[in-house]
């Protein structure tokens, strides 16, 4: 691996200005007028990838094109790598301390709308299969890369895409890197993620919002009836209430309790960058385990009736709540979304109504533990940061693993090079340089690493 | 009182056509553009009184002038006349059948803002004062008059206005007339209103809203903290739950239960006016005890976290609700005020902060049952409409009446002559013609009545 390595550690300068010039072109997927850069960026990775020497295509979608790329040999085991070009929009620009699509390096961090979320991990990953053929002249193993442009509005036209080019995705594993680290100091790989379940709830009552005096003690306030919901939705050891909600759920075993345990994890320091009085959660679990192991239910917002400044005295038509659950192995989520629908229906009285929406449903996902592909991992993460990754879950949602394993049969691997608080999606989003020249590090080593097992 | 009444039904017309061009002013307090309708209307309702032979005075407030009138003997006993000449905006004017400012007759009755609400009651009372000046030449009573213009800003300068006038305003009863029938065919007395305390509770926890994923599980959801509390505030029999809440109610004598037990309310009517599936209050009492005679607490507004359309997964940092109780006699607003903080303080866990913010406290009211004046009330709606008055309380708040019973030691009887659905504050608010001369003939006899007691 030296002359990859060396490959690497000589051309830092031309990497970081390949990422800033790809960084300044704002691909922002959500706003229409930014299709020419979402374009112009898609044609710069691809550039980059046939520079490179992969065979590269390009793959139209309704919306925002997808970059596929493959090279190696056809023999052997196959690689999918994954990754997204496009990005969040800025938000409030009088909140970043330097101009969002204006890379600017402080203090060995570059600040930039994509720096970590996704263009700069998905560049190392492209970088290192540089290294290899611009070295060695050839890679270890047969590589694709499909790099999207549409992640942040959820890949709505990616299982079409998947499922059209079946074929040539195919593939034994694939590579994500749109995760973080463990700590700034512990590089991690995430075997886990929760699936989502997204609700909303109406409840009414009156025709039209009532004189709260006049009509006050005739009938069911709607408000009164969602406030006894959902405090039903959990008990006083703040378990999920839902019946038969943990039937299916993967207990957090004794080994993996104890390398949770084990983590370098500081609960003062989290509560104090949470801002709450206190940690809470589901009873007999630590806080990790909650976080990462365990299933939720969080109100995300509620509404109706008077909202504004001051009084109104009024006995609202109906209110609504958003409220979503976050789901772990083996829940499924077409099961437990029906057992919320109907525990809640059982208990909403007859003097209101009850509609529930489901506005979205994902699948949790678990790297199987004994992949040969994750120790593979291991030991590239490790090569490429000089120190062992903590094996880590979240309680976050990625969906685009559930579709890779039904469409290709294929696990993912989750490595993220990045530090656990880039402000992905804030202002301010950051990628440590020296976590980017890891993170290319890494990846050769795990091109290496998959070829050899 | 055949020249008095003689006298009303001979000028029908003519009372019809001074209440138009009153109608025609626009004199909405809310608004500071009708300032000068406001002015006007004050102006147009003095000079009646005047030329009726009433010593006027204007006096002047912060903000709209009240209108101040008397005559009559110096001796014997005193009634005090209140009402108001400002009038709520007129709203959507789509919703109007004709113009809101521009008064119509159908099928018998005023359309127009203001017909009902208060300027067609009021000017009932002074047509009345007018018919005896004009014929008997000479009031029975001595008679006072204070029509106010901003009861529907909530008369922020009344308190002011009765203190400062407190020798002139002396007297030994209030009339009122700002409430309605008990149906169209039936006219009433409302002998009882509902006090209010208006709380808007704050629950708040993180910082900032936090990702609902990556956070789930690790600190207390504001919004199921705060659907807790609100759940705690009644319990399975719709009892409000707050410890000692009930403790100075006064309770519904058999003989008052037996009252509103005969009175012709008709549930099924109510419901299907409503629009809720079912009639629903505290156990044990009849729909009009908790409508009139039972405190209750109701759910004005919920607010908090995601409130948009679609899905966003967040914890969020604090939710709000709007909360109010109406209270009855002999329940303290300071109290009960208390009661609900302490309790819902005592119930709130230390994981999030609860903040109780009080926007209002007002006193129930109940016109003392023996009051000779109630007497004489009742015999002179009976002759002003040919029908018994129905003895009935309100769920409603009028702060007016302790605010009299506090400055000048007198109790107020609440005598309406609208329709109990005259679209008050709403879009095609009416007057019935028979019942505007129905209250002249009630508030002429009422003179007399009062005189002779």
């Amino acid at each position: 691996m030296n002359n990859q390595l060396n490959y690497i550690r000589e051309h830092e300068q031309e990497f970081i200005e390949r990422l800033n010039s790809w960084l300044r072109i704002p691909s922002i997927s959500t706003a229409s007028e930014h299709r020419q850069d979402v374009q112009q960026a898609a044609g710069y990775i691809r550039q980059i990838l046939d520079q490179a020497g992969m065979r590269t295509e390009r793959w139209e979608t309704a919306r925002h094109p997808a970059i596929f790329a493959e090279g190696g040999s056809a023999d052997g085991p196959t690689v999918l790598i994954y990754g997204h070009y496009d990005v969040q929009p800025a938000g409030d620009a009088k909140l970043w301390h330097s101009p969002p699509f204006e890379p600017t390096l402080r203090e060995g961090a570059l600040y930039a709308r994509g720096t970590a979320d996704d263009k700069g991990q998905i560049l190392a990953h492209v970088l290192a299969v540089e290294a290899w053929l611009k070295t060695v002249g050839k890679l270890p193993l047969r590589v694709k890369l499909l790099i999207e442009g549409e992640e942040e509005i959820g890949s709505p036209n990616l299982a079409t895409v998947v499922r059209e080019h079946r074929q040539q995705l195919a593939c034994d594993v694939v590579v994500l890197s749109d995760t973080s680290k463990l700590s700034p100091e512990i590089p991690g790989i995430t075997y886990g993620t929760k699936g989502l379940i997204y609700k909303e709830l109406k409840v009414s009552g009156p025709k039209q919002n009532l004189h709260s005096g006049l009509f006050g003690g005739t009938i069911a306030n709607p408000g009164q009836v969602l406030a006894q919901l959902l405090a039903a939705l959990k008990d006083d050891r703040q378990r999920v209430a839902i019946p038969g909600f943990y039937e299916q759920v993967l207990e957090v075993s004794a080994q993996e309790r104890q390398a949770l345990a084990e983590l370098p994890v500081h609960e003062q320091q989290l509560l104090r960058d949470l801002g709450s009085p206190q940690l809470d959660g589901e009873h007999g679990y630590s806080t990790l385990e909650r976080q990462w192991c365990r299933p939720t239910v969080e109100i995300n917002g509620l509404f109706g009736g008077y909202m504004g400044e001051g009084a109104m005295t009024i006995i609202p038509a109906s209110v609504g709540a958003k409220v979503s659950m976050r789901i772990v192995p083996y829940q499924q989520p077409a099961q437990i979304s029906q057992l919320f629908d109907d525990y809640l229906q059982s208990l909403c009285p007859p003097t209101v109504r009850l509609e529930i929406h489901t506005h979205s449903m994902t699948d949790a996902y678990l790297t199987p533990p004994d992949l040969p592909a994750l120790a593979a991992a291991r030991r590239a993460v490790e090569k490429g940061f000089g120190r062992a990754p903590a094996m880590i879950r979240s309680g976050g949602t990625i969906p685009i693993m559930a579709l890779f394993r039904r469409e290709l049969q294929a696990e993912s691997l989750l490595i993220g090079f990045a530090h656990p608080h880039c402000n992905l999606h804030g202002p301010n989003e950051f990628f440590h340089i020296s976590d980017f020249m890891a993170g290319i590090r890494t990846s050769a080593q795990l091109l290496e690493e998959l070829a050899a097992r």
